[in-house]
């Protein structure tokens, strides 16, 4: 059994992995931490685990997290990058489910996250946690940066496109139209994200600049090993979870005969959790509600040369702690869908 | 391995089935039958089974249900009644659930159904799935008729008060004031059920009489071994899961003293999927959104003769097919959680 | 044109006071209070009034609520009692919509509201805001104590069963069990009342105790001129605006012959904003949705003993906003319905 | 008083002309057709109407439509075309709702909306009812094809880059990201658009090809004077009411340095409907739920070359029925937001 300890328990990526690896068949959850609910038992805050979990939080002092074999991190950014060096000494893997670990440039994430990055040869060993392009680094990782929602939607849905050898599509003007549930925003007390507010509404927010920006060009790039171009525009939806990202790009004209949709579906052939649907689907959000599936249909309207490609996920699954599970099972040699079978709960 | 059969696949209590039974790991999906989707893949018509069912629907003509242990009727009502008699006497089990084998008096069937019941003698024999209070004779059946969404919560809720052998409130004026989401309504094509009629909206419905009235009165009256008397009143609630149901008791003068809280908690607590809350509680409907859990909590306000019974369920899963798999188990001797032990997804 | 101004103009009735005294063809806004917003544009915290109202907040010291006519207040509990006797000494006519001038027993105000009411001589001249029961008051009113939400549609839907001279219920154990869309928390950053955690989602809630209560329980007794018992039971609703109450009473065996329907259609024949509606109707709380309306039904299930009276009204208006221009209106001898004729916004 | 008749009154676009109509002051509503609900008072239908408008429907061979100024169709596409002659030869002017009067290419007309075209001369006659753009021959129209939804938003949106003599932006590869509350896909039973289904979720529709595609084209054109390109994609958001466009243009180099949003504001600086918000906003689409105002926010993130155009407007109002009532007012020399004030709903 893998000894699990999570750090800051108290948020949807939280509760989430717990919902997760309560249901592992090789997990022992050993502690989970909040500074605020010291003592309160997991399933007083979420009664959704009553008889399921057991744990109460516990002071991070207190909490045997050197004990562990893994620690994912559920906390605000710059909490991980202050805790790692300490576990990775004890021998234990951290997984950051926060933006500490994304970025590669210091100087970018202080500038979007406005501190500077406090250990910069843990940043420089840490491993961007997207299975489908990093699997092989992962499996030697100890210390895991996981991706963020939207740059996991983005990634996954432009890869094929860019992993070719020459450039496919104008890739300095690619437009991700990015639609997430409000759970993104996390568990916190905001006015804007009260029922009231974000029910029967729709608005982009961010437009000028949104920290996952910097995120999925830097992967973008680190798949196509060229420069590209993102215009990117997130938006509310009023729902819970789920991502749905509407992708744009101009198919170059000596790549106008490729069949796109083989493309993609040999590009994924072998990954358990990307499924490309039969052209001129439409994915739900809600097909993949629960899960840590995500799942891409291409379509290229009027036969012209812009391609769409619309991609859909679970925001708080394969967007966050189903694919920092997933992660966690590469890094501990496990199939990497242990765990991870839960079928999309539809309606 | 079980060999399952389901009749009706194409509506929520079907595809909900479909969840559940994919994921349990001593069944084998047999046949699922749909007369106008004959040939197509389940997966097609719910993408959220892409990957995890492989079966295509099959018309009922062609379906190898005989070959199967037990089968499954998410049918409308009149299907079961029709199709059970010739399964039993090839020794396949049945598990109806629709109306069919849940009213035991064929006249009070006829009166609310609208159909002669059509199959007396089944009717008989058929045991009424609700494990908590017929788990024995569930043990030995050969043919079961699953309860209702509401009467499942209802009879649960208010189990404990009747099965004292003395009177406990004034049992001839229970009320229950239940709120279900819009999937109970089914998978229909009706205006009253669209987004924009439904959504940012309450109402109450079948005020007049709902067929769920009778049922929950005649099990009631099971638990009581006396008669008793219900007023119900179902609303709909702008959710797409769920079930909460507000039961109102007038207590007794001589059971004013009673400590209810002690009463529930030792009526229900060996049961797996029973969870009666601490008191002061307040369940949500969320807390169980997806599993196979039902919550109970007790409330008397200012001390006064008025018991409050909160209960929620998830209609399609406790509510619906979760129960039939949990019934399914008992009748094969398998442990009574056996594929369904998820955890509620929350948020 | 009746010069007027609001105190507190931020929260939900805020901004609703907004959007219907704009309409408002006798109202001049002269002034709009905010301590945290002074100087902001009205119309930059709430976009839906751009181009509509020109307003700025002011702090509530610049303010020339002096100069103004009537003065309303939206603000939390305890502002209006610590104001309103300068503001009424300045010949301005006070009008709150918080809970200050409703519970007529200070101690009753004290123990639900935890504060000391600071000027009884005021509570004791306050005329309770309910048009359709307190209209001669209300006329000569010089402070008024706007009824709240739930109040407003228990009172209405029960009045004309304790108006009549005898008993035709039992009074002693009236129900109300109250489903109200998330708006009636107002504009508060709360955790519970985000969309993730109120969405798709149905709870009771206070069932230990509403601050409601008393209220509905005074001014069920001002009507009856007798002692009655009320069991009170909130639920929340995943919805904006809307109440819908479901109120149960036994009917008194002496009473089993009245024709209830004929005593709703009489007793509210000449109210412009309520509407008995045909027996058996099931009114939806979207049919009021943005109106002064209040709908009623009355249904009698099985011809038996249990009267079941559903309500419905928007929270906002006839529960909050448009109630208290209703009575701005009586107050200042308008016709009632002057500004208050938008019909509901449906679907 | 402008006698008005609405052809099919039994849909949203036909319940939204009624509450607008109904609180016009300069219109009396003389008939209201469907063939099914012949007889049925309109507020039996929709409730909300109850005490607001006293018609019933009537069978369209019994109306007397002839007798009106003007009448309004609200049907499904083919009616109006079928219709409107005889109306004409009447003196009666007709509003369509529907497209038979959007195409101006028959051809075009048949391949999207496949029947011929039935009133060749009428279609050559009609005006495109886009107020700000057609304003003039619509002060002198007999027949009116009113714009859909999403061509108003796309339309309006991109009208000022594109009235400009020179071409500001690459006018051929325009992307429309579009989405809408479910309303947009009508009063009609489908499972797709249950509450069930589309609650809690989010898709793209129709990539393949909309109808709205080439009408969008049209009118692009029709502004430009050139031929444009446009990618059009919708989505489905669970909301009621509301359309988000999310427009993308890349900016020309030699218009790099142009102040679009200075463009915008002049070019909308009369208009009483079109509301250019402050550079950044982030229109919402509750600001404008159930008024007829449609808000514009400009971002240029990065300072790039790509112009990101925020469109609001609510689909029921200034997408079918607030605007076919604004063409109304032109067409019979009315103040152009006349019955047409009502302040947004919100929240």
């Amino acid at each position: 059994m893998i000894k699990v300890g999570i750090v800051g328990g108290t948020g949807y990526t939280g509760v989430e992995l717990l919902r997760l690896l309560a249901q592992h068949p090789d997990v022992q959850l050993v502690a989970i931490t909040s500074r605020t609910e010291d003592g309160l038992p997991v399933a007083t805050l979420f009664p959704s685990l009553r008889g399921r979990v057991d744990l109460a939080f516990s002071d991070p002092s207190k909490a045997p997290l050197r004990e562990c074999d893994v620690v994912f991190f559920a906390t605000p950014h710059g909490v991980a990058m202050a805790q790692a060096r300490e576990l990775l000494a004890a021998g234990v893997k951290v997984i950051d489910l926060a933006a500490d670990f994304r970025l590669k440039d210091p100087a970018v994430f202080q500038k979007w996250y406005g501190m500077p990055h406090g250990a910069l040869d843990l940043l420089e060993e840490a491993v961007y946690g997207l299975p489908e392009v990093n699997r092989k680094a992962l499996a030697r990782a100890r210390v895991v940066g996981m991706p963020g929602c939207y740059p996991t939607s983005i990634q996954l849905g432009l890869a094929p496109l860019l992993a070719a050898g020459r450039p496919l599509v104008d890739e300095e003007h690619l437009i991700a139209d990015c639609k997430s549930g409000v759970s993104g925003a996390g568990r916190k007390a905001e006015i804007a994200n009260l029922l009231t507010e974000a029910s029967d509404n729709f608005k982009a927010y961010g437009v000028k600049g949104h920290r996952h920006l910097p995120e999925a060009v830097q992967g973008l790039e680190a798949i196509a090993r060229r420069p590209i171009g993102l215009t990117f525009v997130p938006h509310l939806v009023p729902m819970i979870r789920g991502i749905h990202s509407t992708l744009y790009a101009r198919i170059h004209p000596q790549a106008a005969g490729l069949d796109f949709q083989e493309l993609y579906e040999q590009h994924y052939a072998k990954e358990p959790f990307v499924d490309v649907m039969p052209p001129g689907s439409h994915p739900e959000t809600r097909s993949v509600r629960a899960s840590n599936t995500l799942r891409i249909a291409l379509h290229r309207p009027g036969q012209g040369d812009t391609l769409v490609v619309l991609v859909v996920e679970d925001n708080l699954v394969k967007g966050a702690s189903g694919q920092a599970v997933q992660a966690m099972n590469i890094m501990f040699g496990l199939a990497e869908d242990t765990g991870l079978r839960q079928i999309a709960v539809s309606p």
